[in-house]
């Protein structure tokens, strides 16, 4: 597995110079929900742990809505788009199978003469974290000044209303960053990879296996399926250590932390999977409540909430830590 | 425009410690598309400049295509599976949406339980190119010892035969790297991006875009389509400014060159494309003529095709170059 500590001068050299992001219009409350499956209201806020969350509509494509986090990001960070050296997308899905997403957001930020370097990072919910480390090396080694990274997923195209245990707990939205040369980094990043969860997280469609799926299986393969219990058992016995390993090769303490970012899987995730982690609540960054799961979005709309709430200073230490579909499990330390 | 350039202690430290590929058991020639056209018998191989190409069956899904190239390229290193550090998948498409294509080739290594890292990098025809730049990071950097590099693509099953212009020139197949620690490296590496020619070369369905399409064009968008002139006029003019950079950043002059390996676009891109740029055409390595072109696994094919025809030996630098959907022009300057 590959331990990604940083030594010496790893991954330092750069910092996070502003964050950004897009939620869509249109907020559907879990009420609408409820009322959409005939139950009594009230059902799946109890049920699931979350008020709302919001779906994507016309003009809110995939790469539009990365294009509005990322001018969101730019402002933020006080730089024009034309300042970007190399643009990389960590979308969980991408908006179509070719080019990539991050060409889409390109040309979409004015910049498709600009020569500027553009392509995606696939690790589902940690494309977003996997996305930036790689990120963070190229500024790390020189080879780049400023890096557009971002994460934009719409979850409600290939949610199955037939199985609302996974179709209740998803929201659309988008989010980014962008990293330029600076005095913070990544004290550690770590990922592990468990093939044999597979099977926990699928959506079998929108790859060259589709074609060779019977007829049956073609129209299920275009949603999303999770077994949520699976994908939690694989998760939950590593995480400790996983936990444990990451803050050790950052040389840190859970009460050096000043914010913790997981990735938004589900209410119960966040509640019993950061106690079991002794993780201290206060310091939890939560937008699943009224956004849910936003699949690699999540993590970097809890950062750039973070950061707007306040909750993340300058100088701080972030940790960042999820799982996804594979499946991995995923975190850094950061100075913010 | 991202100028990779390495300097001083950059993407030195590693090297290709093996090279693998597979290619599927069924050989279609061009005289049989021929027959399938109703054209006479001739016409493909003279119109196109290809004698055969490869079509995946049963048993070669990309993933496995990519394991069985990866088997190959350990054996070629000297290593066990079990020695990597990282998975890097840079397949012009992927298997299924969710999870990455990395993470099923984990899995079909009989590493599901090891925690190996995997993830994919898309960057369609230069995927390879850009997953490799990527790995090379993680072992310069000492963040890896050994990385697994594959591209694994079926092109077959999005071709649209009614325009055999297009569908004549794909083939199938896999191709994968070892890299490990080593004393050659990386002399330098370039990406320029062009998002104005998105509309070149696309697959429109399996993303999230999908369901947004017309139900009228959702048949369409399976199929790649390919404006073929146009990709060529993006292509063509940026093409020797970009070569003449990527050597001058290499401190290298084209006769320092012993093996020129470009993506295998068509008959007509490497036999004119190549002339435009003055590239010797002893030193390029051709797999096109009985594999077409094979997406993001042309690149690593050829590669292979080099060093086990002794084209490449120790030592010997390697000029890698192509474009992709994009549109993109990547390439580097690789000591072997």
């Amino acid at each position: 597995m590959l331990d990604m500590t940083t030594t010496g001068a790893g991954l330092n050299g750069f910092r996070i110079l502003g964050t950004g992001r897009y939620l869509p219009q249109n907020k559907v409350t879990s009420a609408q929900i409820d009322q959409r499956l005939n139950w009594p209201e009230g059902t799946v806020a109890a049920r699931f742990g979350l008020t709302s969350r919001h779906v994507a509509g016309a003009g809110e494509s995939t790469s539009e809505m990365a294009a509005a986090a990322a001018r969101d990001a730019l402002q933020a960070a006080g730089r024009e788009a034309s300042d970007l050296d190399l643009i990389i997308g960590g979308c969980g899905v991408m908006e179509q199978a070719i080019p990539s997403t991050a060409v889409l957001v390109q040309d979409r930020l004015g910049l498709g003469r600009s020569g500027i370097a553009a392509f995606d990072v696939n690790a589902t919910c940690l494309g977003f974290v996997q996305a930036m480390d790689v990120a963070a090396m190229y500024i790390a080694m020189g080879r780049a000044r400023h890096v557009l990274v971002f994460a934009s997923d719409i979850a409600s195209v290939g949610l199955d209303w037939n199985v609302p245990d996974t179709a209740c707990i998803f929201g659309d939205g988008a989010a980014a960053v962008v990293l330029g040369i600076g005095e913070a980094g990544i004290l550690a990043s770590r990922m592990e990879t468990y093939g044999e969860g597979r099977g926990a997280c699928v959506l079998a469609g929108g790859g060259t296996g589709y074609a060779s799926l019977p007829p049956a299986a073609q129209a299920s393969a275009l949603y999303f399926q999770m077994d949520g219990p699976q994908a939690w058992r694989h998760a939950a016995r590593r995480l400790p250590r996983f936990t444990a390993r990451l803050l050790d090769s950052a040389g840190v303490e859970m009460s050096d932390i000043a914010c913790i970012i997981p990735h938004q899987a589900s209410g119960g995730a966040l509640d019993h999977g950061l106690a079991r982690l002794g993780l201290p609540a206060e310091k939890v960054v939560r937008t699943y409540t009224e956004c849910g799961n936003q699949i690699a979005s999540s993590i970097p709309n809890a950062l750039h909430h973070a950061v707007a709430a306040g909750r993340l200073q300058r100088g701080d230490l972030a940790l960042l830590i999820g799982t996804s579909a594979g499946l991995s499990i995923g975190g850094m330390v950061v100075r913010y």
